[in-house]
């Protein structure tokens, strides 16, 4: 893990870094406290790092404000990584189908399962590198991004103690199991009216989960809508857990 | 209206009031600000003052840190308020019924339409009293108890500006339109794991709310067990709303 750039942004230092092939961003709060390690929460976006910078900065503020370090890396095939043709032609299928009403389940196994794989030990290798920074240290949090990347990582990466997810995209029935499985505290949330997404599979998900405490906030806006209060709501939780 | 007793309860002042033949209670804030009138949120409950006493003023408590007078009233037949053999006699039937797993919407209705019919007015006059009183003022809020009278209540009195709903009694099917028909901010919470309700009701109840600003906070912990943080998120919608 190298960085390539440091910029500072309002309240919070930006560095770009590459661990091997992937391009990652890290936050760091520059307040008074900047010399003692903060807790790091990892940001989960759709893809491209790029497109999603604006966003991403915005939460990484947010976070900071609370004495959070954040970071994120590219997705496989996202932004200018290597494209993966394979799950670009899965994503077609799956908005083809969506189009027509047709069956999904097939293809967002096609097009998730092997997402998943793939990006959760990458996320893995990324904490290592982080957490062996002097300035992070965990506990841990994952916040939003694709649900099924975050389900998987937070079944497997004890590191990660406290999960934010955003219920806004298919996960394969498959890895309903895995659900049942978790035992970490959860926030998540949903976009009541998000008409893209199947809000039946987030209820029947939150169901699923198996942590003691979990907490479904469902909100009006739309995908891209989600309310500022609902931000400050996932704030308080990562505070509860981490602070 | 008028008052049958004064105490001060930590950092508010109680007093009992009568409205015609219904008792209520009255918590105003007693500190640096007292002076100038404070917002009111009603406080719902699922009958009899004194039993729920405790409860209410811990939630009467949590209001007046953030500057809210309360206030609550007996409900039709509860408490020391001359029963109703008939809503009585149907909520052993809804009990009977619900313990065979038989059908329940008949009796709903017998139980729960008239207590709304009888309540909605009484709390209607109630508010006009207490906003008659100088230490009290708009905007209003209601907050809990049986979510049949506080959607009710919420449709007919423009007075109550924000309301947070407990999904966690049993709604008519007939009033699905009236929730259709709400405008005001809507703060709903569910207890997911509330085994005596019924859950599939308060989802299509959050889906039908016509409000353009509607939030629902599921959690664990039954249907007594809302979580303190939970507490928290409601206090906060009141402040975004009504402080």
């Amino acid at each position: 893990m190298y960085f390539t750039s440091q910029d500072i942004v309002g309240d919070i230092t930006e560095r770009h870094f590459r661990i091997g092939e992937i391009p990652g961003v890290l936050w760091t709060p520059t307040s008074a406290h900047a010399d003692s390690p903060a807790p790091l929460i990892l940001l989960g976006h759709p893809g491209d790092l790029g497109r999603m910078h604006p966003r991403l900065v915005a939460r990484a503020q947010r976070a900071a404000a609370d004495g959070f370090a954040t970071a994120s890396i590219e997705l496989p095939g996202g932004g200018d990584r290597q494209p993966l043709p394979e799950i670009e032609r899965a994503r077609n299928d799956l908005h083809a189908a969506l189009a027509v009403g047709g069956p999904i389940d097939e293809v967002v196994d096609r097009l998730v399962l092997p997402l998943v794989s793939q990006a959760v030990p990458e996320w893995q290798s990324a904490l290592d590198g982080l957490l062996a920074l002097p300035e992070l240290r965990g506990p841990v949090g994952f916040s939003g991004g694709i649900l099924a990347i975050a389900i998987r990582l937070a079944r497997v990466e004890p590191r990660i103690e406290a999960a934010g997810f955003f219920a806004g995209s298919f996960v394969p029935r498959s890895m309903f199991e895995e659900a049942r499985q978790l035992t970490l505290p959860l926030h998540v949330l949903l976009q009541w009216d998000d008409s893209g997404n199947d809000r039946q599979l987030a209820l029947d998900l939150f169901d699923a989960f198996g942590s003691a405490e979990k907490t479904l906030h469902a909100n009006m806006g739309g995908h891209t809508g989600v309310p500022e209060f609902a931000g400050d709501d996932a704030a308080r939780f990562f505070k509860r857990h981490l602070g």
